[in-house]
């Protein structure tokens, strides 16, 4: 894909004077050239596959938003694509600069530049791992609640620019819900400042939403005001043992309604996926026959409340007919089951050494037809699909593997063939092909099965308002 | 203003040709002439100066997504202005239609579609009045959060146009947060599905919410899809009295963090604004010497959880020094100090025949200096400024008033002065013109003092990606 499109591309080459000119703005020693053993990190994101890798020409690491509107100007001028790059932990290759050219790298950027603590307001370059971010607003007794799970290595740039969502989404949304500010650089170089410190703002559009998860083709984050939240000082947490997969995603809507407020976390796992997990890290769940699992939790600022709703969340699902429910009590257990949680990613990819990472959303309700349209393609494709994820959301991750006696040609056939079902079953329950990895280059070719086409001719419309020379991250989301 | 826009316009009038075209479309029964009786009320929206109105020359209603769409197609073909129209309780012009042309008005499109409850869906089209809605919500235990303060005749539709907010933002956020999903119609014609009952969503550019708050200048919804939250079951209010605005408002950001979790209200009433509300519904409040009052509110599921949160934030009001905390224990005693807080416009307009409604917003910790500020612009301006809104989002209704003594002309004079200053410090304070009234055509002339020129050209290349024709409300936000 990324050959054919590298030969009909309509962008110039990044020639020694271009090199020049960038290690002039940037410094020398922050620049590296594409071919440099260096550079070949920045050829790839967590998306596994070979066929959505491909280098760039150059990596510049800017320091300053001023540098980078340098390089946007630049680039404009020279019809050279620039692809953002933050830590490269995306899961569609967003960061993939597919038509080569210049990856500009943010991870110089990563200042925690305020914690503002009277407005609850944190100020930060997008290079800061959101980790790191945790860290800082810890001593103020405030938190980012919009974090993904890959907190201890996404940049907060990344985040915004993908909206990325994590396992406490249920109760306190993805990150956009967060971002109350910015500073951008436009694609021909101009810097804009939107939003800021308050909390609400109804003038003019709203820029910033649109730029929140628009996977770095519309402008480039150089600094990010998020708005946070007291912390809560209390969680309980459950893991509750279902017979079947159904039986456990048909509890969903009760859980997430019981004792008449929202729990912070529905997670959902399948046995394979626990089995493969607990196995690879030395652990070990109570699972008797179950084949699926709930992770739950609940938060709150007062412990009695918490214990209150957390029994209402249990009771739920033993009215539901769970087999077993498992109160996370003892010191380290519930940070015993994230963990688990945490590293199912890790241990999937150990598992099978092909194999692909799915982000469908759709309506709760219909997660168990989701399910069940899943174990049908298990079926008529003969292979593995493991699949965990944001229940309380409807976000399901499913992994298809390569079976081992399959060529690689087969894979790709067949696997074609199984996300063309599995997207369309997505659509037609009401749903998407990404709730919080993205398209970016990965999933384009399948956006026409859940989007029409006015919908998308109106995205390429507003790219074209931003970046009129369609140089920042092109052969993205759409072509 | 809007004669002389009307004199350099670039639209063709609404010839009897085309009237025939839409009462073949809606129904003649639908179709109302301008200068009919019965359309005097398109007009104007709730902005009280005369000369911000304009009258359309056809007011028409349709009844389905289809119907606007052959208005709209209609309308781009023969350059006619089209001005969407919910409830008319906006407060910045947005429903006027300044060029003439076509008010297209929403209010038979008035059907709650669906209350989902496992999903926690309320699917709605744009007429239906906020309070209906509450109202079938509540047998779900269920709410939408997102409500503005007019509630009891504002409709959804204009509430998300605006990205309208209300007394419990400071916990909730405004409309935008909970819209997940919309049938839009397109300036040209075409009718688009964005989102729909997923809770999350990270497949394309979100034009929803870039729609959200787009003024009614981008599309026109037709029907809308809200997140719904439980309902929280327990209340808790205070009314808090301080010696001077400044020391009330030094209290918000201690208020907001107490008890580690988000108060539901924090509304700020100076003691003008108390007086003249009291005095015209015949209630009183046991004022003292306080200049300002704080209305205080806490929710949630848990009953001992709420009143341990409502002490905390009692406690907070009297560190900060306030003069007297009332707690709102009584039967009906919390009612009656919000219906105090909401008849607040209402007695405000009685109050002095000529004023002007603000909506200034700033970060919380700057509201102090902003109240400094308008207490010195009441000084130099020789006008009173009474002042009210939701502090906990930093976001003052001031309300400016005509001194007897004075012309209107004089008054013009004054008022434009007095505004740019008052929006150059809420620029230089890190705010904004406006937090939830939006911009409409009234403060037009205003946003270049707090929007660079940059973002304003983006905004109007945005708004050429959606309405080549610029038809679709015209002049509004900008030029």
């Amino acid at each position: 894909m990324s050959e054919s499109a590298q030969e009909i591309r309509p962008y110039r080459p990044v020639t020694p004077r271009i090199v020049a000119e960038i290690e002039a703005l940037c410094g020398e020693e922050h620049v590296l050239s594409g071919d440099s053993k260096a550079a070949a990190r920045y050829a790839h994101d967590q998306v596994s596959e070979a066929r959505y890798a491909h280098a760039p020409e150059l990596v510049v690491k800017p320091a300053t938003a001023r540098e980078v509107a340098g390089i946007m100007a630049l680039a404009t001028r020279e019809v050279v694509p620039v692809t953002p790059r933050g830590a490269g932990s995306g899961l569609s290759g967003g960061a993939v600069p597919i038509h080569g050219g210049i990856c500009l790298s943010l991870e110089r950027m990563s200042r925690i530049v305020e914690i503002d603590a009277k407005n609850r307001i944190a100020v930060v370059e997008p290079g800061v791992v959101t980790n790191e971010l945790d860290g800082a607003t810890l001593p103020h007794g405030l938190f980012f609640a919009g974090y993904p799970m890959s907190e201890e290595f996404c940049f907060v740039g990344g985040n915004v620019a993908e909206n990325a969502g994590g396992g406490r989404a249920v109760k306190y949304g993805v990150t956009g819900r967060y971002v109350v500010g910015a500073e951008v650089v436009l694609p021909t170089g101009e810097i804009l400042d939107l939003g800021g410190k308050r909390a609400k703002d109804a003038s003019g559009y709203d820029l910033l939403r649109l730029l929140v998860g628009s996977e770095g083709t519309l402008a480039i984050f150089t600094k990010v005001f998020l708005q946070l939240l007291p912390r809560p000082l209390h969680r309980s947490t459950t893991a509750v043992f279902f017979r079947d997969p159904r039986s456990a995603l048909e509890a969903v809507p009760d859980i997430v309604s019981a004792g008449g407020q929202l729990p912070s976390a529905v997670e959902y796992i399948d046995r394979y996926s626990l089995v493969e997990t607990c196995s690879a890290l030395g652990e070990s769940l109570p699972l008797g026959d179950a084949l699926a699992m709930l992770l739950l939790e609940v938060d709150g600022a007062s412990e009695s409340a918490v214990a209150l709703h957390a029994e209402a969340v249990r009771e739920a699902c033993r009215v539901r007919g769970a087999l077993s429910v498992l109160r996370a009590d003892a010191p380290g257990e519930a940070e015993r089951l994230w963990r688990i949680r945490k590293r199912i990613p890790w241990a999937l990819r150990r598992a099978a050494a092909t194999q692909t990472v799915e982000d469908v959303v759709v309506p709760v309700s219909a997660l168990p037809e989701l399910l069940d349209e899943v174990g049908r393609l298990e079926r008529t494709y003969d292979t593995r699909i493991p699949c965990f994820g944001h229940a309380g959301d409807g976000n399901i991750h499913a992994r298809p593997q390569k079976g081992a006696a399959w060529t690689a040609e087969e894979w790709d056939v067949r696997l074609g063939k199984l996300l063309t079902e599995l997207y369309a079953a997505a659509a037609r329950l009401g749903g998407t092909i990404s709730g919080e990895h993205g398209i970016g280059h990965k999933r384009k070719p399948y956006l026409p099965l859940v989007m029409e086409e006015a919908q998308i001719a109106l995205m390429r419309r507003i790219k074209r308002a931003f970046d009129p020379a369609n140089i920042l991250n092109p052969g993205k989301i759409f072509d």
